[in-house]
């Protein structure tokens, strides 16, 4: 049985309060990268601005924290603080229920289903919750994805310390399942490493012996990517043959490589300024359907930050976005659901036995 | 200001639909040890029995997962399986809103305050929340039942490795805030090897440094007390001079040590048998107020199991049952939530900066 | 490639300083379950003991913090404190170098590799530590082991939480890579409502749904079993179908189920008496050459604790003893070390993936 | 007692192998940004550098990971890939003895204990840790570099969630105890948001109480410091007149807000650029003679990184740099590990306790 997309529940605008809206209020920035008093603030649900008496308009490529900035043509686009010019038109009011002519429409896909009874057990998500149907949905969704969505990778550097793990993300990108890839330096490094000197922060990658002068490793790796001018150049002059870095630049694959103040290097890639970087993310968070966030607390906030729990496809229906994350510890998950992003499934293990097994599920059902 | 209980609301069995409630019904019980068919099953709620027709009884000294006797005084009583007898009378339904005569209060002492928007950070406890509140509660709480109350410390043995943590534990018991102790063998043996030795596991107690063959100290103190007969006698003969235990017996304060699969020797007083253990445990559990369990699953989960929401005190009044657990995981808290015990107060970090905080606390409004 | 076994290098007794050691010395117990002051206490190496001039005794089914009772037939044997009985005669003397007599010899198996190296990365094992070459070897161990040796399983109750682990655990026992199995009174308890219900606690097993009244399912597992007396009889009666249990009862497979203080019920098969529960878990830690523990530190501690690092075959030929810890959490792997098991390997992950990828290394070797 | 700095042991160059070791050669950068073959790369130890024969030069502010270059005044300095400079001298050799030319000192302040016996327990440092000792040292430690050395603060968002311990580190700052804070978006917007509001991330500081349209409070906090132009200027105008940021600009203590993908706004002060944060981080971390890292894996490790374990102070004197490194979890400790910062201690807790329990310790001493 193959995958099945969540219908979409439209607002009822003919009915009260909303059809007693006002429309909404929009106010002029007048200094740079400062809102307007009052304005208003996205969060990951579809919302609606009644712009004109009884034309909603559903904001699209949202994401949380940001102002509807009315565009000239007509369109609202949720712009972060940083990207607000004076005369930006910015959308004003807090009401959530359309008292200020905004509609903020958490239950856009049918409201969670609620126990009657008093008494449950098991009613959070831990390293005991079973995870069987988890991996099954998701070999159903990725296949979906594969032709019909978009596929967004955020990693950690964990995913490629292990054997297996890199080769079943090779794999993984090779078989179509991935559309951009997020990341960071280290990641990048650690992979880049593996193609080079078979280790990876000095460790031979597969029986995990430390060779002489490992330490050197992951820095001779930047020096020399950096002697060619970056990743891709290193895999055209043929220094690079194998590994996730490679299967991206073979298969036209786009990745951002965001920099941190714990980067050696960096590796040219690296975008070192957080303002650019963030901005390179959300081009890709804006289109993302899923999202599989592997092993890193970091880009895990940063791009749930930026991503909405919805997409306007292009015939104009709307779709949930499936938020993914594979984490070590009950924290990682609590931590995200404390800055908002309820919408989240998390599966608690170590993302390198995740690939491996994500892997063989979805090659399984592809034979 | 002080502490202030909060208020018990009694269930209005004056309305719909608990008006029109039937008896309850009992079954016999057939074969010891084993419930009749549609047995009732106890939560952490109070929960009333409609004995006779406009009679509802509330159960008192309850717990949860176990069924309701009605005993020859016409009482009822929540009895574990392995505890029935041949001919015992056994409450039966399942239904918790009196359509069998069973009403499962949940809401006792008020509703859980809900938040009216759609869009809340923080809801999660987590290592990143706020405690500074929950020790000054805290500080009230233990200082209303230090009079009041029955004040149950649950410990794993990480609160005597430390010399300070250690010392605060002591003048708690001294204080008067313990009135009954539960751990293992494990807690027990490092303070009397604190005392016997200065060391916990080997190293010195306050300097960690390692001592010459320190892997024989916890053997040798166990062989000690095992050989004068067990702690109280050991303290008598002037062997234990400081310490928890000795803190303990000094005051008459009752402990229990329960046995585990993990224990060396283990000391005379650890009781072997786990249906006795747990009796003797409930035996305190029944009449606990305010539980504290610290850094230990085992002995926090067995607790929390056989602890309920509410006491019935002598005179007849309901009151709830503070139930603190300090962990160092959210998995901690976690796992016991998805047991059912939604009511525990969780604070997360190490057990020792706890005890000294708290300690330190107390003393300070004691002056 | 197959498994092949570390050779053991035996002492070199005709060497200084153990040629000149002196004859062990016996001190007579005088009190029941007491040892006599200066008892030697055994650890996880394998330990000589010189009983006549240049006549070494190497202790056979050794654990640690034992005492050594030189028996009426001449054998040496490591028996717990609680085991010992007036006139025992008791090996004295704590020097492990030859000093008293016995020699403690830790690198039996070779001394563990020491980089050279002032400066090395990646020395802890931790969730970011690559695991492939682990996985590989396990499959390897295993498939020797399972007709050379004898496997012993400690488990957690997680491990039958969810549907796919539960039956690879199955598929695990089946095919002959389980000679004993250790675990509590949970393990058996949610197999069992899985095989009576297709529940854990309460949830659907695969597909998570809680089913109404969830809450009574394990208890009712519980009340059922009991009522026919036990696991066996219930699969005799046709009660039970599938599952770990079923495998393990099907296939002859002995199973120690320890209680605890955690326990509901318990099933007529847990051992509440903890002497006895240790005595029956020892009677396998004795044979076992390989030992498996997922997701529990009581059992893994309590296996660790009883469990030496070298077993010494019925032709007289000693061998290494393999400890795989499945864990979560580096504390786990942490506490076991620091509780003086250093020859665990560790596995940082969720076990039921662990159970999953198992279970597939093994089924595809063998085909 | 006060606290005394470990004598720095000199490395004995008129000893073999060190007498008869050749003199460094450089090698000169062809491309900005590349080292040449063979490059040195540094270590956190000591590193002598035998510029001339008999002459051997101590690397000052070094850090690891870096290259050294020998500056036309003659002196070495640690610079960053990204720092190299066309026709600069790098110093080459990867031998670590004096082979090559080039000493790394690993024993410079006394080589690490190490237990003779052959079972010793508690090896490892996880949250069973005593730590009573760590803090008292730490009280006289700090003491001592109030007036004699350069405390470093590295802060993750925790230490100013909660109401205490956000007001221990302002009477830590005002109390002189720290020279400098290294810290991200998340820290400053938190501490300023109970500022203005008295809220984190809309939940009142001490009550935890959830506030209404709490979310957009730290937005708010955003855009009113943007509109001003920054924290400082904000405080100058009277808008902010509590919390740590306060402290710092009215004690005049440098603070480095770095940049991360994950930062909403930023405020003004934020280093968005990688490489510029880096280099702002590090001009403290050249001065650091004690680091104390909290709550921040991040920060942590991004400190470690540019942190070398000695100082040469301004009389030429060496002497050790202190990294004490707070946390929840073993994992972020033995990541650290992995890294090879192995001169971390490590305080396993929740930093609100930390912190509370710190300034009480600092004041007690002071009076």
């Amino acid at each position: 049985m193959g995958f099945i997309l969540p219908q979409y529940v439209e607002p009822d605008f003919g009915e009260t309060p909303l059809r007693d809206s006002p429309v909404v209020t929009f106010a002029e920035v007048g200094q740079a990268g400062v809102a307007p008093v009052n304005y208003h603030s996205t969060t990951i649900f579809p919302e609606y601005f009644q712009v004109q008496p009884r034309e909603w308009v559903l904001l699209k490529e949202s994401r949380m924290d940001a102002v509807v900035v009315l565009e000239p043509d007509g369109s609202l686009s949720a712009r972060e603080f940083r990207h607000l010019r004076v005369g930006d038109q910015v959308a004003c009011g807090r009401g959530e229920h359309g008292e200020e002519g905004i509609y903020v429409h958490t239950e856009a896909f049918g409201a969670a289903p609620r126990a009657g009874e008093k008494f449950v057990f098991r009613t959070r998500i831990t390293r005991e919750t079973a995870f069987s149907i988890d991996y099954d949905e998701l070999y159903q969704l990725l296949e979906y994805e594969r032709t019909e969505g978009f596929i967004l990778w955020v990693l950690g550097p964990a995913a490629v310390f292990d054997h297996d793990s890199r080769q079943a993300l090779v794999e993984i990108v090779t078989g179509g399942y991935a559309h951009a890839l997020l990341a960071g330096n280290a990641l990048a490094t650690h992979d880049l490493e593996g193609a080079l000197f078979g280790t990876a922060l000095g460790q031979e990658l597969y029986s995990k012996r430390p060779v002489p002068l490992g330490h050197y490793r992951h820095m001779d790796t930047i020096n020399q990517i950096r002697a060619v001018g970056g990743i891709e150049p290193a895999i055209a002059a043929g220094l690079i043959r194998d590994g996730v870095m490679h299967a991206l630049v073979q298969n036209r694959i786009p990745f951002v490589l965001a920099g941190s103040i714990r980067d050696d290097g960096p590796l040219p890639e690296v975008i070192v300024d957080m303002e650019r970087a963030q901005d390179a993310m959300r081009a890709h968070a804006r289109r993302a359907t899923t999202v599989i966030a592997l092993a890193t607390q970091l880009h895990s906030i940063a791009t749930g930050n930026m991503l909405p729990s919805y997409q306007v496809m292009a015939n104009g229906s709307v779709r949930p976005v499936f938020f993914y994350i594979v984490d070590m510890t009950e924290f990682a998950v609590d931590k995200l659901a404390n800055r908002g992003s309820l919408s989240a499934h998390s599966i608690l293990t170590n993302v390198q036995d995740f690939l491996v097994t994500l892997e063989r599920g979805l090659r399984r059902r592809c034979h």
